[in-house]
């Protein structure tokens, strides 16, 4: 054993967590009235693992002998098992193939390092075998940056970074960490917490993310707008490249040319493997809060969140959903009782008589940290925003709420699946000025997707990460296929998932905010950062990767010869 | 005539214009007590045009009449004078050289593309030709970008951006401007504030650098505690390069992939010309205040800045002076009248009762801006922290006249050369944990060089530019050298710069947080970022100018092939 812990070879999460609806009675209504599903009716479980046929490993015995010989036999495995983990992330793509058994190409051999020396042998050791290698944090990534290419003939080997996961060192008179790569969240964050730090940074997939993996990927987290997106967090850096390590050292800030701290952000495994990075970390806040308010459109809402970007106030989350995710989010709530039960009816009450369409409302949640007097300081800047656009607040209860849940959305995909229906994400941002058509186009593109399908389809969506001159937009997706043949429902699943990203380049905004580009979104990078910018990414990675053995196959689209 | 405004051929700024101590009657005695030198005694003055010899021009025909065609016949110059204009940058070498006539290798050529399509023809037909592009904005840059290798046999072309410097569109919806790459600060600004808005960046060199150069050297600004680095400001770029153009979009964030943009950023035109980016821009602030204070050591100084950036407030400015550069500060003042001739003394009266050690003392600056309410709120967390390091508030006078002033500084190296004495800086960034040594064993180098030269020395500095991690320690030296040679004075020159850059690397800092790498810093380049790193960059400078037709010698250290 590695004592390394995975997530389901099938699914999110761990194994006995699942999303289930039998606490939340107003959700079985909400979804059988959206796309028609009945979630009462009996599901399709995932499959045994002895039903799957997986391909024998190709790991020849020279390169074996070399990787047990630098990492120790118990830390190199070939079972089945444990390749068939190190296959493919989480997006809904690998969630259905998975299920299917769809297995073309699974990593011959899964390696974990010890240490740094050890990450050094074993790039050497593939590369001079020109084999193939893939980085492999918590196996969160949903952009199809972890499965080996179908038709790769190479060897493939799978470095799982999960024995790097402690936090080395905290620069407590700078605010700054050195933890390893492989750190999980939970991991990292306990670790600093003991001595009363934190890193801040909360992405939806927090508990099973790794350092490295938000690295190279440049992950965000619900709390960015203080805290920074990792790119901002991220201050050092330890790469492994085959024959040499590049050494970034902490800095503030730099102008010693094109940053390649900035290269290493994003790189996905292709400009080698992360060892560990010096973070900004800061003390435990003092007072944290979230508040939730309601707003009565999103027009209104995202008129105020940016609004609130431009204002003096600073705060750490701003949040705000669609009337769509607003709805889906009180189709969640589990029964209450006593005054809270009468409390919500008798506020819907109170705003329909001021002229709401409740229908329209829009749920929105901003976050505050600091000291005592500062909270009231920005509350009070944030609450007239909120009021000048006819918006109030709900108070910290459901804050506190959405607080404690964040980290339990990603379950819902798997039992989306278990009842016959395809949910997924994808996200994106855009100026301020764009953001409006773009959610309006964007929802119209997955609408007509449904109808070209002939199928019962809901969208929803929500906006974060707001910075001065933007912010991210969040949509989430969800239908029932018109047919049980998985490759299928993965075709039917592309015509949305594509009338979606193509939407976000038609109406000006990025192929991801912080999912990273996988190979997902590699079809649009060069309408992303043009065909001459892709030159230049496509350069740096021929450069530092001759060979084409590391990752090769995420990040630039399939025509380019990169 | 192009009617773009240069420089002086010989200094800093404006013809005209020039530093004067008449006005400043305790300079000549601070002067002549630091490094021994008189004010008063007669200087020598920069050397006439006409005296210069200036090797002919190399342009062969059918480039010339390619240039010709494509910009037209005024905005092809090959006069001695403009060559001699784009031939040097303002870095201290630089000035040096230009005034003893030591030109090696002149640009053959100066041209002024009107519009992005001249400049793409302009870029084909050099690289077409094997020739050298060197872009050129304002030529302030003092870190040796701007001058062609002495040795360089190809045709040198100096693409001066001039011509292109209009805000051609401001998006207020999301506070963004397309702004052309050529626009110097004025210029932009001016444009800017004419519609209500503002850009928020002021380098010292303001009035004399353009956008494009702040971009290819990633500048930092007086106010980036607020407003970011010109590296956070600039959200879109387009790019030329031979056969293509590099666009980037205006994205407030994006994980596509390692960052061209980033890449972009301090390029320093080994990655093309830069032609235009859409940057954040800001309303003009409701109040904007710059507030003075007082503290008894830079211990304290220091330690009430990093406490200021960790606190709940946001200031625009933070900036304090070591004991060296307040004294310097206090030799420049205008002798005052009335009753402000006696405050200083009374205050510095009181101080002394109280157990200051005025020698000791060190000013400070903290900018302010938006609602008066949040002023208050964010001067009183300030307030607090000032007092608790021991430190006093001067007040907004003292603040004010800063604020005027803050763009003369670099005209007095050319008034130290006149009376014969070297004065340069040198700066750079470093968590806060390494601040206090940085500082005392830079300091330390200086003094050790001016002793190993056997002159008479002064060396101060100041910190600015606060992030949550570390901050910017900016030095400014200055000595007389023991010898009229020019060639030799540069040599002494060599040992003080050196000194101070290598501590900078034993320190754990930077090579340079805002002047870029040209070749001044390159030397230094792989102790910064690593030799693998310097790889890295090096993989990408070659793929992008196999010919190495951009710009060719900055950046890489010598010994680095591209």
């Amino acid at each position: 054993m590695t004592g390394v812990k995975h997530q389901k070879w099938w699914g999110w999460g761990v194994e006995g967590i699942a999303f289930t609806h039998d606490d939340k009675p107003k959700l079985a209504p909400f979804v059988m009235e959206k796309i028609g599903i009945d979630l009462n009716a009996p599901g399709t479980p995932p499959p045994a693992f002895d039903d799957l046929k997986v391909p024998a490993s190709q790991l020849g015995d020279d390169l074996a002998a070399k990787l047990r010989d630098t990492v120790g036999e118990q830390y190199v495995e070939t079972d089945d098992h444990s390749r068939v983990v190190h296959t493919y992330g989480k997006g809904l793509v690998d969630l259905v193939r998975i299920r299917a058994g769809d297995l073309p190409r699974v990593p011959d051999v899964v390696v974990y390092p010890g240490d740094e020396d050890q990450v050094r042998q074993v790039v050497d050791a593939v590369v001079a075998a020109d084999g193939v290698l893939i980085p492999f944090g918590g196996g969160s990534n949903i952009s199809g940056s972890l499965t080996p290419p179908p038709a790769e003939q190479r060897v493939v080997v799978s470095l799982d970074l999960g024995r790097l996961n402690r936090v080395l060192e905290v620069d407590e008179a700078a605010g700054l960490a050195r933890i390893q790569a492989g750190a999980l969240g939970p991991d990292l964050e306990d670790q600093l917490n003991a001595r009363g730090w934190t890193m801040g940074h909360q992405p939806d997939s927090f508990k099973h993310s790794t350092l490295g993996g938000w690295i190279a990927t440049r992950s965000s987290g619900m709390q960015s707008d203080k805290y920074g997106d990792i790119a901002d967090i991220t201050r050092g850096l330890r790469v492994v490249l085959p024959g040499k390590v590049i050494v970034l050292r902490p800095l503030p800030s730099t102008s010693s040319g094109p940053s390649v701290r900035e290269m290493i952000l994003g790189s996905e495994g292709r400009l080698g493997v992360i060892t560990e990075a010096w973070v900004n970390v800061h003390r435990v806040p003092e007072n944290r809060e979230i508040i939730a308010y309601l707003f009565p459109t999103w027009a209104a809402g995202i008129a105020a969140m940016h609004e609130i970007s431009e204002s003096d106030a600073s705060p750490t989350v701003t949040r705000v959903s669609d009337a769509n995710e607003t709805a889906f989010s009180l189709s969640m709530q589990k029964p209450s009782k006593g005054l809270a039960a009468k409390a919500g009816p008798i506020l819907f009450n109170v705003l329909e008589r001021r002229g709401w369409d409740l229908s329209a409302a829009c749920l929105s949640y901003i976050g505050y940290e600091g000291a005592e007097s500062h909270l009231k300081h920005e509350k009070a800047i944030v609450g007239k925003i909120v009021k000048k656009h006819g918006g109030i607040k709900l108070g910290k209860g459901p804050g506190a709420l959405y607080d404690q849940k964040k980290f339990d959305t990603p379950y819902i995909r798997d039992f989306l699946l278990d009842i016959g229906a395809l949910g997924d994400v994808s996200e994106t941002a855009a100026p301020w000025s764009k953001l409006m058509n773009l959610y309006a186009n964007t929802i119209r593109a997955a609408n007509d997707a449904y109808d070209e399908l002939g199928v019962k389809g809901f969208a929803m969506c929500h906006l974060s990460h707001s910075y001065h001159s933007g912010a991210c937009l969040y949509f989430t997706f969800a239908f029932p296929p018109s047919t049980d043949v998985p490759a299928e429902q993965i075709e039917q699943y592309w015509v949305v998932k594509k009338a979606i990203q193509q939407s976000f380049i038609d109406n000006e905004a990025t192929i991801s905010h912080h999912h990273g580009v996988g190979t997902d979104h590699a079809h649009w990078l060069e309408d992303d950062i043009s065909p001459a910018g892709t030159d230049v990414m496509a350069g740096l990675l021929k450069s530092v990767d001759p060979g084409r053995n590391l990752n090769p196959g995420t990040l630039l689209p399939a025509h380019r010869e990169w």
